[in-house]
């Protein structure tokens, strides 16, 4: 049984505002749950249709009528929970960093922390108009890696004027980065799904770089953001940790 | 003015079934239809609000909510194509070629198919249980690249007992992708979103690949499917082409 209020307070936390106000998210499914806890984030409630996973307070047992009414997905899970948003930790200036100018679709938010969780890098920094990590559908996209990943959400120029670490970012008249010398410490910046990178970031940019192309027409003319990143990350690590 | 038995039709595209009865696909906005006309793709019919469009009999203008009432877009564009689908050109047994075991997402299909074509790989084998390439959300999120990339849906595991090229895919125990020497002639299988490549089909790989993770955890337990390609396509292109 879920209270009226829980499923009230459950139910706005699919907005950002409500997320805001309360200092909570939701995230779905054992696995991503296990992996939050297991990164000391702070549980605030476990809803489970399974009983064995009751061992404590804050944790109720409910039926599946119940999970389906409060579940953001179409096919509920076995459990959802509500955590507190974690205080952000001190950024860090050094290393490679993925920062993100705009991104709006939850699904290439998710994948890009799932990459960045996956090619260790561990602070993504996003402009504030960047969709928002604790959205429930990038905490299910991320699959567990959001535990794993500083995010940031800072004005992007006011970083990039006062960091020292070289910029890089994609396009089409930049250098082959299957060839360039790419260094350890770098910030890798992706642009909007429809526009790019702003004008006023690409001013910024330090380091023009491009993803050669082969296919024979050329028309090709960009990648999904999530996939460019992937293809971005892949080759700092390569050229530079192998 | 779109006639009410347009509406239906178009409607009824947004269903497989209707697909394959009618042997038509919707495409919107002019970028991804403009693709396709250059690619030799035979437009059935173009509904339109921009008069100056108008240049055929099967040429439509509309206004703004005519347009919305048939979009299949949240936000619809000025400009929505029925095509006729394709008849399938012959199946080459040669080159870099993609197989997608039971890639359900729609988004990710599209991203793997903008992939292929940013890369030169000119056929993605599908298993008939994958999501279908001219379902619209698949259709808007090629960004025009269905044009030119050629997809097969045939049972992959006959066309693997019948091929002599290498078999590539990913497992957590394969060898580091960055270090293997890689042909020009390979197949690289691609698996399911939850539950990665089918039992029948690992059969029959014949070499097992990984691509390394740097995270300091290594908890992070899988890639989306569609940034992983994007990685695989990367390094058999930068390693053979370059």
């Amino acid at each position: 049984m879920v209270s009226k209020s829980q499923t009230k307070l459950i139910t706005s936390l699919q907005q950002k505002k409500y997320r805001e106000q309360t200092g909570l998210f939701v995230a779905e499914g054992p696995k991503i749950i296990g992996e939050l806890i297991n990164e000391n984030f702070k549980l605030q409630s476990l809803f489970t249709t399974d009983a064995s996973q009751i061992t404590a307070e804050n944790h109720f047992h409910i039926n599946d009528a119940d999970l389906k009414k409060i579940s953001f997905l179409k096919t509920a899970n076995t459990s959802l929970a509500v955590f507190e948003i974690p205080k952000p930790k001190p950024m860090q200036d050094s290393g490679l960093m993925v920062a993100l100018d705009a991104i709006r679709d939850p699904g290439n938010l998710g994948a890009i922390i799932r990459l960045c969780d996956w090619f260790g890098v561990q602070q993504i920094i996003c402009s504030k108009d960047t969709a928002d990590c604790f959205n429930p559908k990038v905490v299910q996209a991320t699959m567990g890696s959001l535990a794993r990943v500083q995010i940031h959400y800072l004005s992007l120029l006011d970083f990039f004027k006062a960091t020292n670490i070289p910029i890089y970012g994609g396009f089409m008249d930049g250098k082959n980065v299957y060839s360039e010398k790419l260094p350890k410490d770098a910030i890798i910046v992706m642009g909007n799904e429809a526009n790019g990178i702003s004008e006023e970031i690409i001013q910024q940019i330090t380091q023009k770089i491009t993803i050669p192309r082969f296919g024979k027409t050329q028309k090709t003319e960009s990648l999904n953001v999530a996939t460019a990143t992937a293809i971005l990350l892949s080759e700092f690590r390569r050229s530079t940790e192998t």
